[in-house]
């Protein structure tokens, strides 16, 4: 089995999973794990969303929440923006990187945006206009798959990805937005995408849902994928389908990857500590399985 | 990605899962679970366990579940024997197929069965001898790992199981029994023993615990194994990390198959309804999450 010697993981249960929390978490309460996941090794961290305060009042304190962390060394705090307005707030708050995030699916995205699909393209290519010096990924949300549509046509999902990165797009983001994907369409998808973008950064976001996010992540490894996206505890869910589990967990994508020998340089005993920290915070159990049950190299004493 | 075209399924919730159950689950509840798997196109069920009645009081009623399903067609219905006592009372009761499991790890070994490794194998020589025209799978606990001792020596692993078929086994099960294997492992040991034992039965048995069951799955198939064992529901637990999880899902299981493209023979349909039946009889949500998400070609309406 090829794959990678060295992988990227992604924090972005801070945007991704407070987002979806009913109760608001303190601003002062974000801002410790974003800066507790800073401390662990990670080189990028989706920090918040500068989405309308209005429609998503859980992320309506994303200017104090990247005010209080952009001075960390060596960490890249990104921001999911969703139009120009957002843009601008995120660039003025000081972001190091910019997320953009819009579906393959037009059905998903008039849901989700209210916009075509191109409109949504010419929303990217203005941001990324804007954006100057500061990166701009994009994210291409239902990749594997959509809730409405079913499965999306893989060269569409592909073609949209290419038009982004004509745009001047530094890196892209494959989501598998409601865990629908399956490993053989991941190492397929990818292979062929990979192959074709060397020298691209190129992150695949999955959703645990339907069981398969960590080995849909081998899949991504294996077609030469480095990069993943994956949430502290499985902070998140699916709007879809209450009681269903969100993004892959971050410790138990960390510690799949320690064990398969793939280096990540983040501290696993820090984030699954940072894991509890959080469950405190909100009052409740997570998904992520490390958690409860620990690293495989945790042994039990034999008496 | 080169994996088999057609897999089997093997439920064996109703040893693996049910022994682990506090409460006592009445005997009809059990053979009406088995009985509605054996409709679903499974070809082996581990129904029950021949263990002591004193030691394991739920499995008592092993002998009522096994006559009450045994004239089931196309199904092959098998039962963990510990001891030759137990299988006298398996054989004798009508099984159609009789599992032994003992451990690759000595001090796993000791702990759940009392004798040491090279005493278990003996045991099996008796038991295979006994059994006659009846096969016997044997099951290589903590295979990919020891709760007590860590990673076990893979060559021990396999020259166990190599002596487990020389004694007559008709088939080796590997079993990941506290959920520590990982995908990178599971293929490095399985391609290696599968090309060497071509036209040997050989099922892999995984846990979650740990979040890479279905991973170490996708990973078995890419190694040629055909065949594993999994639980209705995720019915079942891991004694050492309480509220972790333990075997892979039948229903997450059999979906991601079907997704990937490889036939299994079995209803989906069916196999979700009776893993929400299982969830009435005990009382609570299991850990499947296939039962809460829906299958991924379950769409949502658009208005």
């Amino acid at each position: 089995m090829n794959i990678p010697k060295k992988a990227d993981v992604i924090d972005v249960g801070c945007r991704d999973g407070f987002q979806l929390e009913k109760e608001f978490i303190p601003t002062e309460d974000k801002i410790s794990i974003v800066k507790g996941l800073a401390r662990l090794g990670f080189k990028k961290i989706e920090a918040t969303s500068f989405v309308s305060p209005k429609a998503v009042p859980q992320m309506q304190d994303s200017k104090e929440v990247i005010e209080a962390v952009k001075g960390i060394d060596g960490v890249v705090f990104s921001a999911l923006v969703p139009n120009l307005k957002g843009a601008e707030r995120a660039l003025s708050a000081g972001v190091g990187e910019l997320n953009i995030v819009f579906s393959a699916s037009e059905t998903h995205n008039m849901k989700n945006l209210h916009m075509s699909v191109m409109d949504s393209l010419k929303n990217a290519e203005e941001i990324i206009a804007l954006a100057g010096k500061i990166s701009v990924n994009v994210t291409v949300a239902t990749s594997f798959g959509c809730p409405f549509e079913g499965r999306v046509s893989e060269s569409q999902v592909i073609s949209l990805a290419e038009k982004v990165l004509s745009l001047g797009a530094s890196g892209i983001t494959f989501a598998d937005t409601t865990g629908m994907a399956n490993p053989i369409q991941v190492y397929r998808m990818m292979k062929a995408f990979v192959e074709k973008h060397l020298d691209l950064a190129v992150t695949l976001h999955f959703h645990n849902t339907r069981n398969m996010g960590l080995a849909n992540i081998v899949a991504g490894l294996q077609a030469g994928v480095a990069s993943f996206d994956a949430s502290l505890g499985g902070l998140g869910g699916c709007p879809f389908a209450p009681g269903a589990t969100g993004n892959v967990p971050t410790e138990d994508v960390v510690h799949m990857l320690h064990e398969m020998g793939v280096e990540t340089g983040i501290d696993l005993g820090g984030l699954i500590d940072l894991g509890k920290y959080l469950e405190k915070l909100i009052g409740r159990s997570l998904p992520g399985q490390i958690l409860k049950a620990g690293k495989s190299t945790d042994l039990y004493p034999c008496s």
